[in-house]
This record gives structure tokens, C-alpha cells and sequence, in this order.
């Protein structure tokens, strides 16, 4: 049987299947919708991609991800020391900045505790966040993870060491539903839910 | 504001949003899985887009879309010269391939006609059709452009065009819905439309 796609069509189809949500159906439009598309349209998605890596890296204070460290929020003078915001993930932290409604700084934990997956607390970057809070001038940590039993439990194990610096610990809440993902939340329910934060516990 | 995404996150989520079905959120959740994912699902996509115009060539044959002309289907000497299928586009091709159902050659028009867009019959590849049927050995032509207005007027134009040689020149027809596109037809209706063909205008 001679091949079904030209063999660089192909190699493109099996690339974009590795995406996630992009089946055989979509890859195959996709290569095809490209092959009859100006040329920039595949070659600057194709040198994006190359660039990507070896462009982004992890800010050194907050752990997002940026293309120079510190990050540009990190490196505002215009925001508030004073609030750390704890996200899982640097699309988190997108989320929220594309909210517009926290105007203070971040901490990009790398994930949640995932026993199954065999993430426990040495997993995330807890260690760095103490160290954070230790060095003063912050008077809040508001632990935004996300509102499902992972998120939870992160919350409360960062809730429990961060007690000893008699700072309130606030947990976002109001606004989420239950089982969502902060990454997909529109930018007002993710105002509603820092609004009403509530001191963790409290 | 600071930018929402590092600059080079920010490059490849416009240039996801250009191919079709794909918006801002799917963008942004796609690069984020490439930050996440191992580095080759994002170099080895990438090499495959910058490739992919420069290795992917119009066979002379049949004009499908081929690695080196002649393709492998106009190659194949097993297939039956005598029975030419011409369709709108490579993809159709593609799909009447992954069908497995038919066992000639084709020719890729390169579209169908389209007078608001511009496409008159010169912007279609219909005279190297008449050539190919001229040189002989072809003794019925399908025409498979697809079931809606643009298609059904190609085909009235190459049913009329293809009269004078004598051969038997047949719509695919049954089975695929009205309206419908080639490309994403399943593999059974197209068994279909290609076993209940009819003699064109007969």
C-alpha cells in the first residue's frame, strides 16, 4: 500500500498529535490547512517552537517562567512585596495577571501534592517560599492553588509551615467551583475569589 | 502592564492562533503543555513545520502532494491507468486513500470553482486533465469534487468538457450528504459514493 500522506505531511501529523486534544482528524487538517497557507504561517510557528526552550527560563525569585530572570513582575517596582501570591503553575500566574486584579508578587510551586504520582512536598518548591517568607516584608500569603484535593492539601501543608510567621495565610475560595482549574477561570470569577480570600483556617 | 506571557511564549501563542479551530485559550494551553511536555514534542513539531514546505513537492502526474514526483500512487504499477478519479484537493485524496477503495489514478484540480472568489476554470487544472484523457488509456473519469455548488459546478463544466472523447464519465453521488465535505467523510460513505457512481448526467 503506498503511503497515505506524502512522508514530511506525515511526519507533521504524528507531531501534532502528540498535542494534547488534537487527534488523527485535526492533525491531518491542520498539515494539510498549512501546506495551502502562505509559508510564514508554518515557519514561524516552526521557529517558535525551536525558539521556545531555549528562550524560557525559570525566574529565579518566583519560578515563573520568563524570557529573563527576574521576571518582569518580579522586576516591577510598582507592585506590593508585601502580597505572594502561591500558584501551581505559570499558567496560573497568567491567568491571574490576565485578570488584572493582584497587584503584588508570585510563587510558582511546579505543581500540587500528588501522593499517586508520587509528588510529595520535596516535589514543589516549598523550600524557596519559606525562605521567602523568612526574609521579611511579607505581610500575606495567599495560597491560590487550585480548588480540587490536590490544591487542597497543598493549601493546608503550606498553611501549617508557614503558621510560625504569624502572618495571615488566605485561601482563595468564593467564585471557584469545585473541581475547576485556575488556568481556565474567567477573569471574573478569579476577581470574586481573590476578593473574598479568607484567612486560612480563620 | 507587564506582558502576560514571556515574549517567547507570547510568539508561539500567535502563531497557534492562526490555524484553524484554534483560539486564544486552546493557544495558550497548548504552549504551556510544550513548556511541561519533554523537549522533542516541541522540537520535533517544529522541525516538522520547517520542513514541511520545503520537502513536499506537486507531483507532475497528478499534481497530489508528494515527498518526489512522481508520487507513489502515479509510481504504483499495480494500480489501473484506466480509471482517472479527479478531486478538488490533495486532502480529498488523502481520504479516498485512507478509504482504501480505489485502485486507479487521480487528478488533483486544486480546488473547485468559485466565481466570488475569483476562481474562474483557468485558476483550475483542468486543461492538463484534458491532456492526460487526450494521451489515451483512460477509460472513465469520476469526478469526485465535493457534493455542494462549487463542486457540482466543476464537475457540470468537466462532464461537458470530457464529452467529446467518448469515454464514460461518472459522479460519485450516493452516500454522501449534501453539503458535505470530502476530506472528513468516513470511509464507508465514501465506499459508497464510489460503488454507487453514476454516468454522468445519465
Amino acid at each position: 500500500m503506498p503511503e497515505r500522506h506524502p512522508q514530511p505531511v506525515e511526519r507533521l501529523v504524528q507531531a501534532f498529535r502528540r498535542l494534547p486534544g488534537i487527534g488523527e482528524k485535526t492533525a491531518t487538517r491542520l498539515a494539510y490547512f498549512l501546506l495551502a497557507a502562505p509559508e510564514p504561517v508554518s515557519t514561524e510557528l516552526g521557529d517558535a517552537l525551536l525558539r521556545l526552550r531555549k528562550e524560557v527560563v525559570l525566574c529565579a525569585e518566583c519560578f515563573n517562567l520568563t524570557a529573563e530572570s527576574p521576571c518582569p513582575v518580579c522586576r516591577d517596582p510598582e507592585r506590593s512585596s508585601e502580597q505572594l501570591c502561591v500558584v501551581e503553575e505559570p499558567a496560573d500566574l497568567a491567568s491571574i495577571e490576565t485578570a488584572g486584579v493582584f497587584r503584588g508578587r508570585y510563587h510558582v510551586l511546579g505543581g500540587a501534592l500528588a501522593p499517586l504520582d508520587g509528588v510529595g512536598p520535596e516535589g514543589l518548591r516549598i523550600k524557596p517560599l519559606i525562605e521567602r517568607v523568612r526574609g521579611g516584608g511579607v505581610s500575606e500569603v495567599i495560597l491560590a492553588t487550585n480548588p480540587n484535593p490536590e490544591g487542597e492539601a497543598t493549601a493546608l501543608l503550606l498553611a501549617e509551615q508557614l503558621e510560625p510567621f504569624g502572618i495571615p495565610v488566605t485561601r482563595i475560595g468564593y467564585g471557584m467551583p469545585i473541581g475547576g482549574d485556575l488556568e481556565y477561570t474567567d477573569s471574573v470569577t478569579l476577581r470574586k475569589s481573590l476578593e473574598n480570600r479568607r484567612q486560612f483556617g480563620g
